[in-house]
């Protein structure tokens, strides 16, 4: 058969695992927005509109990939978590990562009319995407605080460069070297003093960005639910394995009864550096150190 | 600064880069267009719309990624050839990849509405990808006659199979068991016998896929022309590495007089598994063993 | 200068580090040893000189790579476990790998004479090596009881095959047969009631394999003691991160201080798999979930 | 049964295959021999007692791996070059590179005695490892040259710079002092006109390091040689893709008939930057570009 010769290039893909029982966090970034931004006219230093359709996009992420837990955003970026013991698509590095980031893409653009009524796009937008590997709890907290504490400084400094520019009426130039080498409480003074703006009334969305979190509203049966659903935990491998992995969890017997927990998933925009937010939330982490 | 402390955490981003002067194929494949296809009442056994709209994306891929030189398409699937000595975001995988996919989708779903201007998107579409190393130019070659033959066999049975069903009132059960086992000829007969089908007078587009090639159209200084335009095959390395590389290479001389080729990117349905296509355009491969 | 124009052929050394705060375990096989071991005359089931040999030749390794914390071993293999936050070489998976494999074999070679003072080498052994990462304390438990449980299945397989051989007069296709299908309790009474011999009595040695674990002696400075030593567990990566990657860690003042922990490596033959074992030394384990 | 419920670790086990078809590096280096080559007084500045026992384990690996075609040494390196089609462990990366340093290390020590008959070995050498992909002959010829011309450049700057301090009386820090900034012709004439030495005269072994090379002796049935014998060139795939990989190959028809190439390995001294040693041994590469 004329397929067949050939085929014996299908060698030359090779294989891409994650390693198991490792969390894996997708961090997608726009591509090239700085322009796309100036083409399509966002709003300055923030534009909500833009913000809302990055929460849209991910949230449907989130609907469709079930073993997402967590995705934060901010600006023209999202980053997902996923829980340790995913097996989605066998754990292909190459297959999880594209997945999510075209569904991504098409959830943007098909969103875009709806936040953006008046402004149709002028090109496609595009996003790039990486997984990461994290071993441990903390490092899963500290990546999500390191992007948080990203959003702050960010947010901050954009703030005040474009009052300087939008209401001091100095160029972007002079505005830079106004702000070059300035703390953080100059900068919240300079906003009070010369604009009248108080830091922390501005809204949480620009301040803390956007969290996106799968809550487990109840343990009844799945059945009788319409929002999506998950399962407890299933270890990576079969019974026998995950035994061994965690023989203290007593939910274990639940799981054999497979009960699915009934989830929602809800933007909030809180603090995700103290422990309260993952205190509450203790099925984010999986504490089998 | 509160983001210093957790930026530890990108110690975890490993590199990935791709082997150098290895030729790129990066391959995408429809996401449960299975099911995309029959929401969106794709016509059977080729929808010539859905066929446009992919080279629609995949020609827009081309244009914006100027070290792709080919790339071949058939039903949910286009795989881009990238020169063997590109480049490209320092050759990273997962950089390329999902900058790739992402444009791709997006050019999907922006240009959708002028291929389907009846059929609205019910949901997001997506593409999974991959990129695959080849190491010589048989094997790139082999490659291409590897998705045009699958294009021919799928085709082929598709075009019985559907006439069975629409003219010959079968159920789809009973149109694979009539096909059970069948060879080619068999195929041809049956069309040809049964419902006057003369395989050969079905469209190139459907029997052959399409292929998109960059086509070198001058050597004028690019200034003068409207069209995309490339280098003569810069090496990966610096300048003393390339002369190493290709010393025999008359044209190095006119590379280092920044002379750009005219190129234009042409969308045919032509055979590319003889030896003709690939002899006329001898930029497409780079010859060094 | 002649060596530049060809340096470029380093560009194709691709990256090849291991995932940061994560275990790794690197095995050591010999490679062909039924023959080897035939060739040599081991004796069977077990070759006491030869296991010697194997923890002479672990017990060096471990001398010389202090990130060591814990190894097994039985018949002619060997694992190494290294600390979680071990930064040899920067943790490039390669030159971890070879310089173990080639240290250990140096040391199997140059000790041979001593354990085998009447048999010279007859040709040179070799063995494999590999690394595997390992995200979690539960896994690690887990990954030297599947060597240590390994070891009891295959010494009282081997102990029965042999007796049926060696006292039974079967050959070695009728010792096979005699097992096949037969569980532990089977083999233990044939053992004792064909052969006198009671499995329990057999050393341990034997039964349990060779731990061979560092152990922290005192936390006096180092200067005082002809020992090994280590120091407390450093962090992957600089001061600011570390103080975030373990708060709680009340010894990290110490740890400034350079105090330097006494150890010193001891030869094992005991049980692995219940949690006596790690328990009682807590440093061997990181307990960062 | 015990070993089971633990043996779900494998699963942590990634694969780790080389790219098909392409060439394959192994480099080998002295593990910290500046120190060891001092402890057992090598003779500067070459020694040639260990050039040998270094060139009598690179050629008992090429004896026990007949994948290798090619060896080139120098110092307390050896790079051996594998066929690009060789399917050794199914080109899985660690097995390969572990077992040939381990097989290299193992050679080294049981030799040491041979060539260094007044000289125990006071500790354990060791050699760590690495194996690098190349997929144009280009690029194989290129990496040969670079370590041939690295031994050029070494040796000379040797040659004076222990010349100066053996027969000028003059300290390492004064040496190198002496040496800083000079170029070759500089270095050829000080070492004539101040030691007498005519750097031409000096031994091949030192100057162009040592190339063992697989040669080919004899097209005759192996059954009736005693030397090493390779097989032409299988593909690594199956029939018909080796058909499709090389068509206009005439020796397919003798692969068939299994005829194998009776080999011999030699050690050579020669240049291997030049054209001429790779014109008159066209089986050490495979020209399939």
């Amino acid at each position: 058969m004329a397929g067949t010769k050939f085929a014996y290039v299908r060698n030359f893909e090779l294989p891409d695992p994650l390693l198991p029982d490792t969390y894996l966090v997708c961090r997608l970034d726009g591509h090239s927005f700085h322009r796309f931004s100036e083409e399509h006219e966002f709003a300055k230093p923030n534009d909500e509109r833009a913000l809302k359709l990055m929460d849209h996009a991910a949230k449907n992420v989130m609907i469709e990939f079930k073993d997402i837990m967590l995705a934060f955003g901010e600006s023209d970026e999202f980053s997902f978590l996923f829980r340790k013991t995913t097996n989605l698509y066998n754990r292909r590095q190459a297959k999880i990562l594209t997945t999510l980031t075209s569904y991504f893409t098409s959830c943007y653009v098909l969103g875009w009319p709806e936040y953006f009524p008046e402004t149709p796009l002028r090109y496609p937008p595009s996003f790039d995407g990486r997984i990461v590997m994290y071993p441990t709890d903390r490092a899963i907290r500290d990546y999500f605080s390191w992007r948080q504490a990203d959003t702050h400084i960010n947010n901050l400094y954009n703030t005040v460069f474009w009052a300087l520019i939008q209401k001091g009426g100095q160029t972007t130039t002079e505005a830079h070297a106004t702000l070059r080498g300035t703390v953080s409480s100059t900068k919240h003074e300079m906003l009070y003093s010369r604009f009248g703006i108080n830091y922390n009334e501005i809204s949480d969305r620009f301040k803390k960005g956007s969290v996106i979190v799968r809550e487990i509203s109840s343990e009844r049966p799945a059945a009788f639910g319409p929002s999506t659903s998950i399962q407890p935990p299933p270890q990576f491998t079969n019974d026998k394995a995950s035994q061994v992995l965690d023989p203290p969890r007593p939910k274990r017997s639940k799981a054999k009864k497979k009960v699915k927990l009934e989830t929602t998933i809800e933007v909030l925009h809180c603090d995700i550096i103290g422990d309260e937010f993952w205190l509450t939330r203790p099925h984010l982490l999986e504490n089998q150190s």
